[in-house]
């Protein structure tokens, strides 16, 4: 698939609450992940799969996702830019919050390789 | 002005040549500027606005630009990304090639305060 290709179908995917079918079928194995600020742990990035897979996982289990809105894809040669707008209340908190972020994908063969987030300050 | 409106004012403005007229008019003094890959002296990231003046004008000494384009953008809360597709011949080598990158820009107080640019693997 080229890059626009595979654009549009994260984009698609996503619009439809399907983001770990987007990762199981577009990521390659050795994903980098990206995050805009860093993790608990202190490290912004993740490597591969099972660890991106996972990320999704809990955030997922983390939050109730009252609306999303995907916005995009602005597309180059070998990456391409997603907007994304989650209305989400953290289950822990209970706070309600609205994540307004920007992604910026690099593909590579076919596969996305690397996934970085832009949000906060 | 809005990020919205900042980002439209640099469009604008890229796509009537006027990229120092943006950085003039758009940019904060401390502005930080980080390239997709590492400049010849080893550094990625490039800071204030005579620094990032000084680049710009350097690459356009560097080079003729045979056409650009610009699309987007692809607007956040606080951030926005642009695509910038430009044929040039390196005026030094004579060598002609397209570059085609994302730039993902953060706006703080009205100014564009962090550019970045991605492109290459």
């Amino acid at each position: 698939m080229t890059t626009q290709e595979i654009a549009d179908k994260l984009v698609e995917l996503c619009r439809q609450g399907q983001a770990m079918e987007a990762i199981s079928t577009l990521y390659a194995q050795d994903i980098v992940s990206v995050e805009g600020t860093p993790m608990p742990d202190g490290t912004r990035e993740m490597h591969g799969l099972d660890a991106v897979r996972g990320k999704s996982e809990w955030w997922m289990s983390e939050h109730e996702v009252h609306s999303a809105t995907v916005e995009g894809p602005l597309v180059s040669d070998a990456r391409f830019c997603v907007r994304f707008v989650y209305d989400i209340t953290n289950k822990t908190s209970g706070n309600r919050i609205t994540m307004d972020e920007l992604a910026v994908y690099l593909v590579k063969d076919g596969k996305i390789v690397r996934e970085e987030f832009f949000y906060g300050a």
